[in-house]
């Protein structure tokens, strides 16, 4: 490693849905850690659709990525010089280091990663921050219950496969809604769901009725047109997780919607509960999780799924195929071999 | 009395807000209470914005009134017959006898009304319906905390006045939203209310804004203009208590929103709570509401403001007034003399 590594910055604020254009590749100058300090070689990185809110300067619930600065991210990598007590030479960690090859960061950022435990990258994905989200908002949020029935939206993505698997083992009916016939066979034949929808379906709204007449939780991930069709099969007293909201994140499909005093009067008449959920709030479940989750990911009663681009270069065109869905499973950027 | 007693019927479904001529004034007989049924004589009749709901054939939670029945409502009244084991005649009761000189209805439907602890019409006020509307909403639905700040709408209304009155006596800063210059002195100089803003204000949203920058509970009311106002206010991890709408009821105001998108955006980025709530699936709250609240309704503590139409006859103008916000307070029918 030179004191310089590669990173992509943010060159421009899209209008609507991002281009390659609004993302450069950019040589950044690292420092020498100081005290409490490592420095990391980064060997995955992470594509969440969240940081297509960071690209705006709208007001939300973290600050935008500035104009020029490194792209935001979650990623796994290797320490390779460490100034900080308790981090050595070749640990594996997990840390906010951005799309970039390397990073100096705080040590309080970081967290370990065993490699013996799984996979290194499924910290990124079901053993991470994804799966993190799935089990808070089943348990938390959506409140689920043996015997209810769930619609999981993005059925096959890093978290929706978890919701649905992870409901499926507790006893509830298990209907997925995903983007196209080989995710909703996967859904199906892999992941164990009753059923799964293509949400590109014309009739997508009699399709999920048929399959899911009386829904008790809807595991919001996109919003947009699978939203109109749930809505209406929403049983009394029943909830709505709000973790995404995928079709609308670039100004699109706003027209597959209903008016705001529709759904005013379905929460009211069926005395609904809508809550939203940013997974950074219960960092403090994360034990509890894994205790949970990390056996059955080890024994293969939770399977996942992994969509790999290779080389940091890549991180733009595989970020705007994601928000297209062209990803199945956990998005990945293969940043170094490990 | 005789057999035959005076009702309100529907006689035509409205479009949009409803009309005298929707209502029929009938004469109906009524036949003598059988084993388990009592006669009653109605004090006391209740208008609430609910039975707007009641006059469509849309499915909701409760079957419309079907064509040419007579108006559903909740009502106080003088036992005149009994032929049910434990009420005799002369008991004050209350039971779903409809916009009626009378009724004869199973002792099942009855609850005794203790004229000694309080005026009798208020137990279908600050003591009944509204009352419990208030306190549910507030402790389960809100889930209100000491130095939180709640936005009331319909503020002096018979649920809002109690959510507010409440609301302060736990601590909460408290803001009002009313109809006109003399209900919002009323809640402010009589109810104690912090500050209250006039919802035809035409910088309603400015307003609201100098006075609660950080809303953590919305008390939803009514829709409309206020609840475009509030959402931008509200706080990270605030609640929505949704128990009415009364602004959009009558398919009107529907450009008084903002598009579904944005309030998904708002609930994601703010972890907000919406939750729609019914007052008859609380019934079993009743007797901890009212070991709470009566005897702050009896010394004074919490006040309530009525209005009230003289005659049945009158019942139909009232609630059409009601409707556009005409009553102070909780909206009562005097139908006879107690």
């Amino acid at each position: 490693m030179t004191d310089t590594v590669k990173a992509i910055t943010l060159a421009s604020r899209p209008k609507g849905a991002p281009a390659t254009s609004d993302f450069a590749t950019e040589t950044v100058e690292l420092k020498a850690p100081e005290a409490g300090q490592v420095r990391v070689q980064v060997l995955w990185l992470s594509l969440d659709p969240y940081m297509r809110g960071r690209m705006d300067d709208a007001k939300s619930y973290a600050a935008p990525v500035p104009l020029g600065g490194v792209m935001e991210g979650e990623a796994v990598g290797r320490i390779v010089a460490s100034n900080a007590e308790g981090f050595a030479e070749g640990d594996i960690v997990i840390g906010p280091f951005g799309w970039s090859e390397g990073a100096v960061v705080d040590a309080t950022h970081l967290r370990r990663v065993d490699p013996d435990r799984a996979p290194i990258q499924t910290a990124l994905g079901v053993l991470g921050m994804p799966g993190l989200t799935a089990w808070v908002g089943l348990n938390d949020i959506a409140e689920a219950k043996a015997g209810e029935t769930i619609v999981v939206s993005a059925a096959t993505g890093a978290v929706g496969s978890v919701v649905g698997q992870l409901a499926k083992a507790r006893g509830l009916r298990v209907i997925g809604v995903a983007g196209g016939a080989e995710k909703c066979a996967y859904a199906v034949e892999e992941l164990g769901f009753d059923a799964c929808i293509d949400h590109r379906a014309e009739d997508l709204a009699e399709q999920l009725k048929a399959a899911a007449p009386e829904v008790d939780i809807y595991f919001e991930n996109v919003g947009g047109a699978t939203l109109a069709a749930v809505l209406p099969l929403m049983a009394v007293g029943g909830r709505i997780a709000l973790i995404g909201m995928i079709a609308w994140y670039n100004g699109k499909n706003l027209d597959q919607t209903i008016p705001l005093p529709a759904m005013w009067r379905a929460i009211l008449t069926k005395r609904l509960k809508v809550q939203g959920m940013i997974v950074m709030d219960h960092a403090d479940r994360r034990e509890a999780f894994l205790d949970e989750v990390a056996p059955l990911v080890a024994d293969g009663r939770v399977k996942y799924r992994e969509t790999v681009a290779e080389g940091l270069d890549q991180a733009p065109e595989a970020f705007l195929a994601m928000l297209e869905g062209g990803n199945f499973g956990k998005q990945l950027v293969k940043v170094a071999d490990a």
